[in-house]
């Protein structure tokens, strides 16, 4: 795999250029940009969410520098589908170039403009549908139905002087989803017939062996488990997430139950599928959380967010005592929702505090409550099977998933070296059916913090954990630069740091003596003096209480 | 369950009170006092390894403030088992008393000395085995043996004038163990014949259904990987885990291939397994480091610690190429072990690492190459039937396990009323084969950090939080007190914050005239000025960043 960066050959005329900027070797900011003869265009522009390594940060957005001095030159975005991981960092990018036309199906469009309304912005916007053909410049493209944990995914074709590229986005291949809407094998097979010279298959599930199950057979365990509850019953799942949510609606109907949606984000975005078509609301059963509140027990169902255990979402806040809906002994809470590695700590902290509460916790550990929106290894087979790529790019995937998405092409057939496994920045070109790896290019991350875009860097983040791990000790001096004489000071302030403020009165007298030393020695910078006072001090915590806080001197001449 | 605090009732003459101090409500620091007629038993002392909501601490204790004052009450610290979570706060109270005996299996002493070794402290110990009795004040002790994923365990049988009552530690219950020590259920039948008044089983896997595999199914696993290895192997594991190492051993040899032991921890604690007779190495199969390496590739096999993850263990260094042994492309890696909850992120990190380098990377997701150590749900009905306990007080779980155990007991016939969910603190009184929950103590985290311990606050980890999402500004200024007016600075340092220094120059003036406008006003006083200070830089950080660092202000008079 190249980890060495090195600039990509000059692109050749005809031929065409992939390049992934997000989404390789992590799960999340998706995006990749294609090149043509001076064209671009743009698929997904998704956001990542940080780790606990990542302290402070609300986003990472994908690293624009590779299209920043070209935005004349992007025909389009096109949107696979709605999820925060392909379409949340589009407003970032409108915002470097407002008249971008971005294309997607009919609720990847009314998503992304429900998003771009919070950030104050409108886009230029081409609604398309399977099978529809779209060219935007040199670039064909063609929208093929996949079946996701989102309603109207989009595959997409693009065809292009120098060969044909298949992009899935995220999909998988449930063969009796809720709204009769399939994969297209069909038209993968035609084009794969055709000749696809570079697949670029989502890579999610492809350490996961076997099928995912059926989204459908988790409705007859929603139903049971709130036919047998006597007292309020919660749903926590994805506020994105239609078909779940359909399922819950006409689980609440059959037992004779309404519907509370609890969430800004639950509300919103059932709101639009609802006005779209894509919710199918059985009468009467949706009330709002006010007259829920009012009804017994056993008539409602709370519909809710937080089911990642996200501090702020309705379901912590439920499990903290923290939200007007409270939950109490014999309540039933379904987590019908994946567990994202990473969460476990936060959602299990959510479950123990149900359960403190006397809740029944029902969740994807103790009952089929949840499946995967992504295609496992078996899947892929018959996807690679049917549309026999001569170049394989996996993509949305941390390292061991583009991995394992390798192994699957490569046991289908498709040459080792053939098949990429690459890391963000990868420059890969086609041409006459051959895809060839020619650079490698050093994009990196760009964190969201507040109102501020790419401000916070990652020296600033080494300092956030630092501060985190052991506080930080700031020491305030005046001082005579003749003669190291302190004037005013020295004044410590340390937090994080958990030692009595007293104990600073020994180390004191140590700063004064080292500070006089060094004028004595020739010291006048006040730089210099500076790093005196940072050993001195650095010296003595780590002597005496064996701990490396930040230190942070201030040394000024009075 | 009682979460209110309440102080309980003087304890009655001939009554037993339990009370657990650690293990209930999460995975870690087990700690219960015994407590009769004035004489105290300890069974266990273990630590606690902190979350990432808690930065900057190494271990966490159980909190010894029941018995502080009463040291000298102290009958003796039994020990169930050699892990940390059991032993590993021992030397914390051998510091508050030096010469309370120290009883426990041999191999679980030998573990403990090595400890207290660390600590520069010796203890008072008694070696016992399955089957001995030993008297300790009131105190009739009886040890069974349990297999657990250590050798050498126990359970206590605690037999006092109020009643019995059987204390498992952890324990599972494989029916064909490598050392052949089974779980002793005839033992368990016999006291339960006799009558458990009270039962403290290990809840760790009572949510999981079934039963937990055999051990000795790892060892063919192994031996496949090993053999169709061409390359050089790594295996990482726990390193008290004798029994893995033991197969690993076995299946290198069966190989022809060497071992060579690698970290720290792994190399004391398996070398005391050897000296004692735990460890059964074959001849010539280990090797230490440095000849491993001078080794041909398919000869070696490195036993390492790491699986967790943890940033400065051998198995990440080797996944961030800063490790002697270098891993590349062929070699394979197994992680022979769980996957804690919580260390997810860090874990994966380390499997993309490495198979970025190229290694392939076998673990329990992908081959059964471990298997758990503690008792499944149907272990547990084995042992509630075979036991048939008056009450049942869970211990060593997260709520979710409590509250799975307490299920588990209630479905062999224990009422509900006779089965006790609860916190760290809960006070169970029992008299003539009634148990009875007397009052919930408040009791905390003792947080040790560097060669502090419990110096460290919530207060200050909140601290720490804040510096770690949002880092700090600090700012000094020395002003006349009377006008207000300022003679030296403002200073401001900023770290984590992520802006450029010149930011503070448009609100240096508003500080100066803010401090100004407080002293025409009347202010006088040093802390009031500090609050104008706070003030002042919050509001222009909020306003104009959308931020809220910490703000630590320091106003002297010059």
């Amino acid at each position: 795999m190249p980890t060495d960066v090195r600039e990509p050959r000059r692109l050749a005329p005809g031929t065409l250029r992939v390049l992934p900027i997000g989404g390789l070797g992590e799960i999340g900011r998706n995006m990749t940009l294609y090149e043509i003869d001076g064209h671009l265009l743009v698929v997904d522009v998704g956001v990542l969410f940080p780790e606990e390594n990542q302290p402070g940060v609300d986003l990472i957005l994908p690293d624009f520098s590779p299209l920043r001095d070209r935005l004349d030159q992007v025909e389009a975005i096109v949107l696979t589908h709605g999820h925060e991981d392909h379409i949340g960092a589009v407003p970032y990018l409108l915002k470097l170039r407002a008249d971008i036309p971005v294309i997607g199906s009919r609720l990847t469009l009314a998503l992304v403009q429900a998003k771009l309304k919070e950030h104050r912005l409108t886009a230029v916007t081409r609604e398309v549908k399977e099978g529809d053909r779209h060219a935007v410049g040199p670039f064909d493209l063609e929208f093929l139905a996949v079946n996701h944990s989102i309603p109207d995914a989009l595959a997409t074709v693009i065809r292009t002087s120098a060969g044909t590229v298949l992009h899935t986005g995220d999909f998988k291949m449930d063969q009796l989803p809720l709204d009769g809407r399939i994969t297209d094998l069909r038209g993968f097979a035609r084009v794969g017939e055709e000749g696809v010279d570079l697949f670029l298959p989502d890579s999610t599930n492809a350490d996961v062996p076997g099928f995912t199950a059926l989204e459908r057979d988790i409705g007859p365990v929603l139903e049971g488990v709130i036919a047998r509850s006597r007292k309020r019953v919660v749903v926590a799942s994805f506020s994105s997430h239609v078909h779940r949510v359909q399922q819950v609606l006409d689980a609440a109907a059959a037992n004779g139950r309404v519907v509370a949606l609890v969430g800004r984000s639950m509300v919103r975005n059932m709101t639009i599928a609802a006005d779209l078509g894509y919710l199918d609301v059985p009468a009467g059963v949706l009330v709002d959380l006010g007259e829920a509140l009012e009804l017994p027990d056993d008539r409602v169902v709370f519909m809710s967010t937080g089911s990642q255990g996200e501090p702020m979402a309705v379901l912590s806040r439920m499990a903290s005592q923290d939200h007007r809906i409270e939950v109490g002994e014999g309540d039933t809470v379904i987590l019908a929702s994946s567990l994202i590695p990473g969460n476990e700590n936060a959602v299990y902290r959510v479950i123990n505090g149900l359960m403190k509460l006397g809740a029944n916790v029902v969740h994807k550990g103790s009952a089929r409550v949840h499946v995967s929106g992504h295609a496992s290894a078996g899947e892929l087979l018959y996807c690679y099977n049917i549309l026999r790529p001569r170049n394989v790019l996996p993509v949305h995937g941390e390292t061991r998933h583009l991995v394992a998405n390798a192994a699957i092409a490569q046991s289908t057939g498709v040459a080792a070296e053939r098949t990429f496994v690459g890391e963000n920045g990868i420059v890969v070109d086609l041409r006459d059916g051959e895809a060839e790896v020619v650079g490698q290019l050093d994009l990196g991350f760009v964190y969201v913090d507040g109102s501020s875009v790419g401000e916070i860097t990652d020296a600033d983040l080494k300092d956030r954990r630092i501060l985190a791990e052991e506080g930080f000790i700031s020491i305030f001096v005046a001082i005579d630069s003749q003669t190291g004489r302190v004037i005013v000071g020295p004044e410590i302030q340390a937090r994080g740091f958990a030692e009595d403020e007293a104990v600073f009165d020994t180390v004191k007298p140590k700063i004064v003596a080292a500070l006089a030393e060094a004028a004595a020695n020739g010291t006048r910078d006040q730089h210099q003096f500076s790093q005196v006072v940072r050993r001195t001090v650095g010296r003595w915590v780590n002597t005496q209480h064996r701990r490396r806080p930040m230190i942070v001197p201030v040394v000024i001449e009075a």
